[in-house]
């Protein structure tokens, strides 16, 4: 029997996006926004609301900015159901430029921050509350938080209007045991509040889908996914693969397949994701990946093992 | 704290030969033996003893075989503490031909078969048993069996002389919480006997680590893998992800992530396995791969959402 209470939020061009500049071209987002919507998913985040003071036109894409009028002429004349988030950065937005709701085909707006950063999160997540917005928190790098600094935090987004808490495992670090601490954690403080726990997963251990089951089933009601598990590095939890595992009858599989044949296959040739190992090594370490993402852009490359035993070495105090 | 009871049985050669038809050069052999020797797992499974009475050599390579002499010749000069172990499939095998364990170099010989086959696979494991061999049975499809079935064939291998019963997930259909259920099973009737549970996954649904890992968690301590996951269709579990995962300081990773980029890598842009759609969709409909496998030898495909529904509505009583 499915949890009716679960949502399934798709974020292919949002971290898609940090791939490639989030320079997608406008047909194939298009096809993507109709693909989702044609599944039943139950919100599409298509990139983020930075600010042109802080990054270039020149160098990032459309779905760096999510300029409204851009939002419009991407979604209209698509039939859908489906709800439409956007990701902020602190330190990357300026409040004044997100529009009230009203004014807005932008349903919710999810704040990413460190546990240390959750109170300047809370002063965003309040302002785009006031204007209209559902909102998030996402807690990144959550698998080096110290549970102490965790749960004062959780505590402070128990006073807060947020809607969900994801705990965001951003260097594909986790394994089950500790999905289920974190989610548990974050249940105790969140849930009283009728505030939700969400989960959103990186794939540099091939376990993004097998740990957002584990978030499924410890209570987790916000999942995160992308097609064909796209997204930077390692990529995500694949949203064929949550799509098929959850039993709610809303939800389509056949567009999703379809649109990875399609679409998916052909661009896996352009720019790479998935199961790597300089990023599987990150992983294990529970490391950032960006040792990964430069080795990965090495033209000259040592050996894996000499890369690992780089980190390692690295990771040793001295 | 690590579990010294846990054994790795890395089954590159003989999985990744369903692939190829087991003709992988004599080099590359011998590379794969001294990088696992050298990782420190505990059994190599070079492939299956299948008699030429069966099956021509014309067709097949050495590693359907296991010709004596050839795996003296792979793995002499090689230092090694690993064990070898080969496969027999019941029907493909001729039990004369089956030299004593005291003129061959194979240390453990596992007995693949379905439930309904338990008693013949006793008959198989008694004979290897008398002729000096460590013996295991793999029960194949095990997601399509019924608990009572299975229950009566453990009630009878518990009887026998076999060391572990796998439990093989060849549909790569498992979640965690049916891993945790056959498992417990397979434990309650083994273990009073000593005998052990091993594990071996597919990774249809990208759940072969995680599955492995569920199963390390109930209490299995045989556990396959491939290195870079390679095996027929999906692939199998990653024995780099195991290895690091396992905290045994007897286990070396950096051997394995050498070869991967020396020899996987070069391989994979010849062969093909890993997690990929048509094999997705034949695991999340618990069925076996050969739709998917026909369906990606097609020139002329249809789009995967026309595969999906062609599978679903044979899968429909009609």
């Amino acid at each position: 029997m499915y949890r009716p209470q679960i949502k399934v939020l798709d974020c292919t061009i949002r971290d898609g996006g940090l791939i490639n500049n989030h320079q997608f071209e406008d047909n194939f987002v298009r096809a993507v926004y109709k693909a989702l919507s044609e599944a039943g998913v139950d919100y599409i985040e298509l990139g983020y609301q930075a600010s042109t003071k802080f990054f270039s036109p020149d160098k990032f894409g459309k779905w760096k900015f999510c300029d409204e009028a851009h939002l419009r002429k991407i979604t209209e004349g698509i039939e859908s159901k489906s709800k439409l988030s956007t990701m902020v950065d602190i330190g990357r937005v300026i409040l004044d430029e997100v529009k009230p709701k009203k004014e807005s085909v932008v349903d919710m707006i999810r704040v990413a921050c460190y546990v240390k950063d959750i109170d300047k999160a809370i002063a965003h997540l309040n302002v785009y509350n006031d204007k209209g917005y559902e909102t998030t928190v996402n807690i990144m790098a959550i698998s080096t938080a110290l549970a102490p600094d965790l749960e004062e935090g959780l505590a402070e987004l128990a006073l807060s209007p947020v809607k969900a808490v994801y705990i965001v495992d951003s260097y594909g670090a986790l394994f089950s045991e500790q999905v289920h601490f974190l989610v548990e954690l974050a249940k105790k403080h969140l849930n009283p509040k009728g505030i939700e726990v969400g989960f959103h997963a990186h794939n540099n251990q091939q376990l993004g889908f097998a740990n957002t089951i584990e978030a499924i089933r410890k209570g987790a009601n916000y999942m995160d996914a992308t097609i064909y598990g796209i997204g930077r590095a390692a990529g995500n939890c694949p949203l064929e693969l949550l799509l098929a595992f959850l039993k709610n009858p809303k939800f389509k599989l056949d567009p999703i397949l379809k649109i990875i044949g399609e679409e998916f296959l052909p661009l896996r040739e352009k720019i790479e994701w998935g199961y790597m190992i300089p990023d599987m090594v990150t992983g294990i370490l529970n490391q950032h990946p960006r040792a990964a993402i430069a080795y990965r852009g090495n033209k000259e490359k040592v050996g894996f093992d000499e890369f690992y035993r780089s980190l390692l070495n690295d990771s040793e105090l001295s």
